[in-house]
């Protein structure tokens, strides 16, 4: 078996390791066309901002390693440029001598992964125009900062653009984010990028959001990026974060069929329609584990999972990749915000039927030091509760929060099954009753039909004068710092007996801080007979809808 | 429908909200023996430290709140005394006023808890021998210390007895811990507890193993603890943690049946064998999730959910306990041990057959600065590789990995379920193959055959004569620093080179610092045709069954 593997970072340095594993005796090729193999992507940031001083420790792992270790062929600086399938050769051009050869498989793994893309607009090929995705770009941008650069616009406020900002605060520059979207990390849901948007302005970054560069120019000794909205901004450099694309070309050549975003297209054990050829990674079109469309998750994760199965398929055992759940996280400024599987936003688009809900629990138990506060949203299907997705937003254990969620998805399990989670309990780690099981209780308490809620944003969208009455059960003190617009006051404390000041012509819509006294004072009303239900999450939902209400 | 409720904690008062969200017309009724209800009994030990500042903190509802948002008849100082459950009439003692009387219901439910178990030795009833159970408990500890108490005897080296080490710790106080068994935390497997003995002896505690207390007496201005050793330990105080039993007296008069550790008997609807009485938390006796047998488990989480389930049965509606999986957690002095599921030990016990892998990760990315460590043990069934059960023990991320896998338990996951969970990376968080990956990889080659594993403790109790080589894979100078007895050294980057040194006529057994070399080791034995195993976790699996090894 002769195998022969095009890039060497996370798909294709698991894909052959686990080669080698696999078997003695395979000739085993690994071709790069940078100089280094297997190395943290997700790091880069981190270097440029400092936290990550050496940057040796970006290198996961070493060519000579790979050799000793693992017995692979290695050829770094070696760029494959085209396949022939029915001979099953590569033509390889070797960058440092310029020298051209063909190469033979039986196997042939793709991994060249994807690269930063560069919108056509003017300019954007000046110096000082820069990507970040691998050693090369990380260098030139940290020697820009390093060299003085003090003015930093980044194109681009997803996962990459997000910790570029960090770290350029971190770096004492000044940072302008520019995102096209009406929200911060577009993956997620708008809302719950709320808090995520307001750290981000108190730390000093300047946001323009629903904007994108339309040109940048070149002035004396600075760059000047001119905003859809006219705006100018000056800057010593611009790093752009805008998405990848994949490196399809290779693929393409060779007639293998790519999807309309441009992944490779592959069956479930990532072959392409010629079997003898696999693609793995960032260059793939993979099936969205929840919706079953095809989609594109450049993540790493996913990726060194493909070179695994990759590797097993071809050393013939039984080998399926099961899709992907688009799993992500990132940290911004003591704050996390992370999902999985479907967002609203998605299963709008798709128009699939979905039920939601959020809570805003504290990440431990509240009487014990430090609890710190986060949201947690699901969405789920509206017959069975099976759960489509989660996101969450906060502080400490929002991590632990996705990560039990997006092992929950994976099982298929439902809203229901959530409240029957037994999760490790002390104060320092959780609560008795988990964010999750919170989450669950009021998911399946919506299902099951005891718990009827209304969405804040439909019904705030409502004309005035059908609208329901907004009724808040917090106390006056709560109140009288920040209320719904027109809502009515009455505590649950005294709400049953003051039930007789309550319009029964009329639905009423119960809130508080964060839904649990509301759900109580939908169980009174309901069973006093009102048309009742409860503003799902409260009056902080409705502050991550409605920030800038007065 | 008049509902009683006997004890107003967890399962209770969880019980009674329920109760009442689910009927505004229900009469009921909630009994508790102490002044609190609903207080934070697992903060109790972080009081006595002064970590919990405020006792206010540790009250988690009022009879006050109780009342006004629930509108519940709530009795504090009130001991039911007697259940006649054919006259389905309970007698109350009013601890005030000493009056007794009677209360009807339709539907009981006994949350009466667990008392602290007091082993019968002499000197038991001496004033200064305490139990930790209430508030009165912990003001009573904290007096002592407060008042001077610079000796404490710690008895019973469970989750309590270790939270209250180290906050006796925090305040300075001079502790010996004292436990039966051979180890700290007798629920957890014995080498996982390794680093927390090692913590605990590094910051000063005595910690007596294998020994009891078998007499405590009474000396001028002291007590002098007795040791099964003979040793006497002069302390200020004696603090029992050695368990609790189920308060059943109520339910054994009434003629209801309690398991033989004591736990009331329910079905899975939570009803005893009289419909109308119900039970739930510390005082019954519930089905282990994995093992399917009866077990007993005084947890917070479970007892929460038992009352909302008990409430939800009384009141129409499909609710059933699923039984516990046993998910715990401790902190003390910067680690933390955790467990879900069946451990090796109660396996061994019940004589299931299991296997079980080590892994020793890090909890997220080594390229990023402050990666912590942290052993996984996982067990599971060696046909169908369905998880059996998971141990923790580490820095950071220990909650969220067992989080994580009590989860997977639950969903009746598997191992090789375990290599496809896509969890949050991004460097501060995990690792692109998290930790649970890990483990589900190395469980999942096991099953397959393809990463064959001997258990280190098995090798070396097999005669010298008979042992397999232990072939150590690491580099000269890990060697140099620790290793297995008579073990030689070929470093894996040597090993396909030098295989001519090694016997063809007796078994080899490959180990690394981890588990990773010793892998790829026994990739590259076996295909060579060696009779060849790794040791499963390493040279640190060893160390952790071997502590005291030179």
């Amino acid at each position: 078996m002769k195998l022969v593997i095009v890039g060497g970072v996370a798909g294709g340095a698991s894909a052959a390791a686990r080669a080698r594993r696999l078997s003695e005796t395979a000739e085993i090729i690994l071709f790069e066309r940078g100089p280094d193999v297997s190395f943290a992507n997700c790091g880069l940031p981190y270097y440029v901002g400092g936290e990550i001083a050496n940057r040796d420790k970006l290198l996961v792992t070493t060519p000579e390693r790979l050799r000793s270790w693992f017995r692979l062929d290695v050829r770094t600086r070696s760029s494959v440029e085209a396949i022939d399938p029915a001979g099953r050769t590569v033509t390889v051009r070797d960058l440092e001598s310029g020298r051209e050869y063909t190469e033979t498989y039986d196997r042939l793994i793709l991994a060249p992964g994807a690269a930063p893309l560069r919108p056509p607009i003017p300019g954007i090929d000046l110096p000082g125009v820069m990507t970040l995705r691998n050693l090369q770009d990380v260098d030139a941008i940290k020697a820009a900062v390093d060299g003085g650069a003090r003015r930093v616009v980044v194109v681009g406020a997803g996962f990459i653009g997000l910790e570029l900002v960090e770290n350029l605060v971190r770096r004492e520059v000044t940072t302008t984010l520019v995102e096209l979207q009406d929200q911060v990390l577009p993956p997620l849901d708008r809302e719950l990028t709320t808090p995520i948007l307001e750290a981000l302005r108190s730390r000093g970054v300047t946001v323009r959001l629903s904007q994108s560069a339309d040109r940048i120019e070149a002035g004396p000794g600075e760059l000047s990026v001119q905003l859809t909205s006219g705006e100018r901004i000056a800057a010593d450099l611009v790093i752009l974060g805008v998405g990848v694309r994949p490196e399809n070309a290779l693929a393409k050549n060779a007639g293998l069929a790519v999807g309309p975003r441009g992944g490779i297209q592959v069956n479930e054990h990532l072959q392409t329609a010629v079997p003898e050829i696999y693609a793995v990674g960032d260059a793939i079109e993979v099936l969205d584990f929840v919706t079953g469309l095809p989609t594109q998750t450049p993540l790493a994760g996913p990726a060194n999972r493909q070179g695994r199965i990759a590797a097993d398929h071809i050393f013939g055992r039984e080998a399926r990749f099961r899709g992907t759940q688009g799993t992500a996280i990132v940290g911004v400024f003591q704050l996390t915000a992370a999902m999985t599987g479907a967002s609203e936003k998605l299963l709008l688009r798709i128009g699939r039927p979905f039920r939601k809900v959020y809570v805003h629990p504290a990440h431990h138990a509240g009487y014990y030091p430090g609890a710190e506060g986060m949201t947690l949203k699901l969405t789920f299907d509206p017959e069975t509760g099976r759960l489509f997705g989660a996101q969450g937003v906060g502080g400490a254990g929002v991590d632990k929060r996705i990560d039990v969620l997006a092992t929950a998805i994976q099982a298929g399990m439902t809203v229901f099954d959530l409240e029957e989670l037994e999760l490790a309990y002390a104060p320092q780690y959780g609560s008795a009753k988990d964010p999750v099981n919170m989450a669950g209780f009021v998911a399946s308490g919506v299902l099951r039909g005891d718990h009827p809620q209304w969405d804040v944003e439909a019904v705030l969208s409502e004309p005035l004068a059908s609208r329901p009455l907004l009724l808040d059960v917090r106390t006056p003190q709560e109140f009288s710092q920040g209320r719904l617009p027109d809502a009515v006051n009455i505590p649950i404390a005294e709400l049953r007996q003051r039930l007789n000041e309550l319009p029964r012509d009329r639905r009423i819509a119960a809130y508080c801080q964060v839904g649990q006294r509301g759900y109580l004072a939908t169980r009174v009303l309901l069973q006093a007979g009102f048309n009742a239900a409860n503003l799902g999450g409260g009056y902080r939902t409705y502050r991550q809808f409605f920030p800038d209400a007065r």
